[in-house]
């Protein structure tokens, strides 16, 4: 039972196994068609931000209401007690009594662990440092699977910030799960940490590391394209060095494949060209509207009586 | 049919004639005594500030909430990933696929009208730049109304910053479907734009443009006062010498008609006096609850079933 | 009846009497078992938090949420009008228009009781100043008497910033309802006020001023620590000095009667070693959880029809 194996929460795609995620992606897919309205009612939810957020949050937020629950939180650690001192410990041993599921994005490492450490009821990472960011991948896997119909058997570049990037390393983790050939493009300071790389090798992923994304785009099914982060960089010159290593443009689509899709997890700041928007291959407004769907599954699934 | 035209939301006092205003008052009129709590259940708001606001946002959410629906939101543009470089029409694009309709402020001129452009949800403009905030002109048209019984026929002081506010640039183009006498007080340095001149010379509206108010107080049976925003201000000097410019004290009231009603958007800072809140003829808290009632008539007419 | 004589709100600790108190702990016992959650429906909570809080603010919307209402509010005065000048009178007489009941924290001494005297809705008074924090005190109360089984006859030791320590006010003034021996431990430059010491003896309550803890912890059956509040020091350095005054570690605990509790209004910093937690006797967590339950029954209590 999917509410039984996940009672501490969704804190790492390596939860997953095959079944989990199927199981998660047909709940999910249902929500597109209905959700019921008063299915959580009486629940609440809490979402912990201490980083900035707007999908992430706000669609959390929009699968509560929809399911008749209610939400509380802050969306910056600047308005609670963690400004006069509180350890996240004291906090999350706080917040539990007051509702039944707590959404926490932190830009610690491990924060959401540690959480779910103290916590009675379950905790949903919303992302924490550069590590793991689960329900984004998850979407993102009930994006691919809506709009290419399957997950084996396709060719999947994903391309950026390979080494911060906290939503790359749990989409590769899901992905482990299926039959896909990856294509890792990044400039080399940002390529894949040795704990990825091995992680892929121990699973047996069929995946190459390359820089350059042009000569393989006649061969890829999906291009997973992610933002350079600021925010991630101790050294702004390193930054400023790579930000603007890629820019996806709208001639890039004439090399793709008639079934070829465009991912962005969001926010992009100027890696994808916004003349690219209108392509019907464009698809990460799209992929927006089934993190809401996905967020509703998981919800419904962790907190239905 | 209101819904129809307003489709795309509400985003300039321009889109209104004569006669969808004078539906909307008495769709706001009919809420002061009853509002159905169930109409817009399982409907979510979505109340986007990049600007402070008290009145603005609270009584959206209020409005919404006293309708059955729900809020999602934020306070500050700071929380949002438009923290991390996401471009607002990435944001609308986003938000839109997590709610019904979506209230902005933003203090770039046009930003509500670039947002419709963007999203397929009606777009309500709480205030963009200093050009417009036309939700408020339409509470103070409901609050002339309902205080002084009419609209047309009434001779209108509007005193303040008519260089720089919004909310003054909205009132004058509402006001322009009815037959009254304006008069625009203010510093030279504040006065009203060309563009605002001409707008109203082309609408044949018979205003005056004069400094000082004391001289047709008794003329008048609404003045509507305005803050000098400091916020608006390049040059902090200039500022400085206009912010004192006006204040209206207790003695002023008694040069005042019988049925003069003084109005203010608020918030204000010095230029009325505490001591004239507690007259009858100060009617600008009030003007805040039928704010209420307006937010939720736009409510019930753009998202009820 | 309790709505009819706080109908103007919680304000101070010095409303309340033994009659009010033990009323209030009733409710509040009964929303453990059980809560109507269509109590308040169609109610609107304003929150106004002009300092940082997680457990007050957040207790007041779950509680709210739990029996059927709404909430709206701000989370810090930086995203309110406050930010371009308007007066804590003017936010209030806008916001009760929006809602039906205040609750309020602010810096300012009396800031609550201000707010109050402009409000026709009741106010909390959420934390003002240093002075009074009413509601921390009852929910104390409340887990003090379930806990123990008894408000009359225990020892009570109240530890730490006696000076500044705003729930500290509330409780002793609350406390002087009942047959109790107080212990007001804390360093010289934090100990009472005179106003505090003064209070006390008119109302004839036992208590004693010591500077250790360690000499009466055999005594006491409950142990009541409170923050050395960074915040409400001018002189950092006199904050310096204070800070790690007590640390209460496990070996205290072997001192300690069996029936002794260790409470704490949290957040913590260091003045609690993490190493008690885990002790039976440690129940400032569970403390937090009679603190919904408090707040329901207040809310209940004003709102309800």
């Amino acid at each position: 039972m999917f509410k039984e194996k996940f009672k501490e929460g969704i804190i790492s795609a390596k939860q997953f196994n095959r079944e989990d995620i199927e199981y998660l992606l047909k709940k999910g897919k249902e929500m597109i068609k209905t959700a019921n309205p008063n299915l959580l009612k009486g629940k609440i939810l809490a979402t912990l931000f201490f980083e900035p957020s707007t999908r992430t949050r706000l669609s959390f937020e929009s699968a509560m209401y929809r399911l008749g629950g209610s939400v509380i939180g802050f969306q910056s650690g600047e308005v609670s007690s963690i400004k006069k001192g509180e350890s996240l410990a004291d906090t999350i041993r706080t917040v539990e009594n007051y509702s039944d599921c707590i959404v926490i994005r932190h830009n610690m490492e491990g924060a959401a662990k540690m959480a779910s450490r103290f916590a009675k009821i379950p905790i949903i990472n919303a992302g924490s440092g550069s590590k793991e960011h689960p329900t984004q991948a998850l979407l993102d896997l009930l994006t691919i699977k809506e709009e290419c119909g399957t997950l084996d058997g396709l060719s999947i570049g994903i391309m950026g910030d390979l080494k911060y990037g906290r939503t790359v390393h749990s989409l590769s983790i899901l992905l482990s799960n299926f039959e896909v050939n990856l294509y890792f493009i990044s400039p080399k300071v940002l390529a894949l940490t040795n704990r990825e790389r091995e992680f892929l090798v121990q699973q047996q992923v069929k995946f190459k590391e390359i820089q350059g994304y042009r000569d393989i785009l006649n061969v890829l099914d999906v291009l997973y394209m992610t933002r350079i982060q600021k925010e991630r960089f101790v050294d702004l010159e390193e930054y400023e060095k790579v930000k603007s290593f890629y820019i996806f443009k709208k001639e890039d689509l004439d090399d793709t494949k008639g079934n070829f899709v465009l991912m962005h997890p969001l926010p992009r700041i100027t890696e994808i060209s916004p003349e690219v928007d209108n392509s019907q291959k464009a698809i990460y407004f799209k992929q927006t509207l089934y993190g809401l769907y996905l967020r509703e599954a998981i919800l419904a699934e962790l907190l239905a009586d």
